[in-house]
């Protein structure tokens, strides 16, 4: 099932995909995908409805992140072992964690905006889970029960910020629109195996990121476990996972979004987004 | 005006302290601590109320963190020049940012968790600011018109998963409980120098911290303004201005907490804090 939230930002619906293409409007039977409505309970609610049955959404309305409510927006550092090579890093000995502001999240098409100063805003391609329910000091083999799905996120970063602007990377991964979410939220049926999937980035068509989740250091199941001994995560929340090479901070020369360009990406069977870049106000 | 949020976890209401000292509830008037109740119109018709005419809160009721709806908990890292020089570090060139997650979030007398595995819980004293109006590219001019007061916070810290964990701070400040906040949201008014109030810390009675944010080295006017130009500050996000000396990773020899310890903390004119030391089940 491919679940969406459709409408004006702020003021998104919930929606799925239809296996027909059309979008079908959910906001008549669930509040918001958000909170207990992700649970495994909500979602299988959801998916004992006859799609045939609900409302089309008309027209191409924008996307949001499909997913509302998020408390936390955590994501692992270095956790493919040919992008922490280019960036000059080794891999870490356990993961690297740091958290983007969750007021970063926008929709998949919403563009990316380079904040004020900013020369080296760069982009990655990275696969995010989705928890569906809450979950602490769980297992490994428990793991993937608080899975509600999987969506691409463009994990935006502006390298100076995080970098060079004293400690911690926060400061690079937080700007306004620096984390595009979607376009869908897939549930974990239609992802048998989440390493291994394929997964791109193009700069006004040229590709930049060809990669796939087969080289992620630490994997789904491995991650929730582990940061699930740090805090509880809860529905809603969203864990991007590392993204491979080929981002801009990599490359020699090197090379970052200008105002203009188009940035494209899509993980296998999550579907795709894509951005204008533009500079902000 | 002090406010703040009694009632069981997750279910707190709104409420104010009246100056004879009881609790008076808010609920009938506004929906939350949250949000536009926190812009400065929206504090201005709290302010507006006759506090005798509100109903008395019976008892002694649990106090929750004195605001809703956080979407970032950001901190400001060794921005005391003595508790910089105490663990070593230096004073940064601009001011070190951090997340704790928002799930960290308890009320200002609920215990102190110890997590599974942790060896080295420490505690920080700190001046919370809330903002009450979304913030973007603001100056230090007009800096203060986007607070809607202050707060305590204790920013519990892991010292190994903090720094012995594998990079970024995150991990050892987002365990569950390690942000008490309050006991109360107390308005700019009544605070009219935030950078001369005193502030301490006891475990079991012995004095810990004992410090001023006279020696904070970004004062609170410059941090709202340059957080405003990495990401938008939004309604009842906080900032969590750093420590003073006396924490527990400074000590020759270090001490952290035990479960059974007693942790009081408290800012003048924002007043005190009392937490249990508990282990995690």
């Amino acid at each position: 099932m491919k679940l969406l939230r459709h409408g004006a930002r702020g003021a998104e619906k919930p929606g799925l995909l239809h296996s027909d293409g059309t979008i079908r409007d959910l906001s008549g039977l669930v509040p918001d995908l958000a909170g207990e409505t992700l649970h495994p309970e909500g979602i299988a609610k959801i998916a004992a409805l006859d799609p045939d049955g609900l409302p089309v959404v008309e027209g191409n309305p924008r996307l949001g992140p499909p997913i509302a409510g998020t408390g936390k927006f955590i994501c692992i550092g270095l956790n493919y072992s040919d992008h922490a090579a280019e960036t000059g890093a080794t891999v870490p000995p356990e993961p690297i964690i740091f958290m983007k502001a969750s007021s970063a999240i926008c929709g998949p098409n919403d563009p990316i905006v380079i904040p004020r100063g900013s020369e080296k805003t760069d982009w990655e391609v990275e696969l995010a889970v989705v928890i569906g329910k809450p979950a602490k000091y769980v297992s490994e083999d428990e793991a993937m029960d608080h899975v509600a799905g999987y969506a691409i996120t463009n994990d935006v970063s502006e390298r100076a910020f995080q970098a060079e602007r004293a400690g911690q990377w926060t400061k690079g991964k937080s700007c306004d629109n620096f984390g595009q979410i979607g376009p869908w939220l897939v549930t974990p049926d239609e992802v048998p195996d989440p390493q291994a999937l394929k997964m791109w980035l193009t700069v006004d068509g040229e590709t930049m990121q060809d990669g796939s989740t087969e080289t992620m250091v630490y994997g789904v199941r491995f991650l929730v476990s582990y940061l699930s001994q740090f805090m509880t995560l809860h529905p809603g929340d969203v864990i991007s996972t590392g993204t491979p090479p080929g981002v801009g901070l990599g490359m020699s020369p090197q090379r970052f979004l200008k105002p203009g360009e188009v940035v494209e990406l899509g993980i296998e069977g999550l579907g795709r987004q894509r951005q204008d870049v533009v500079a902000d106000a």
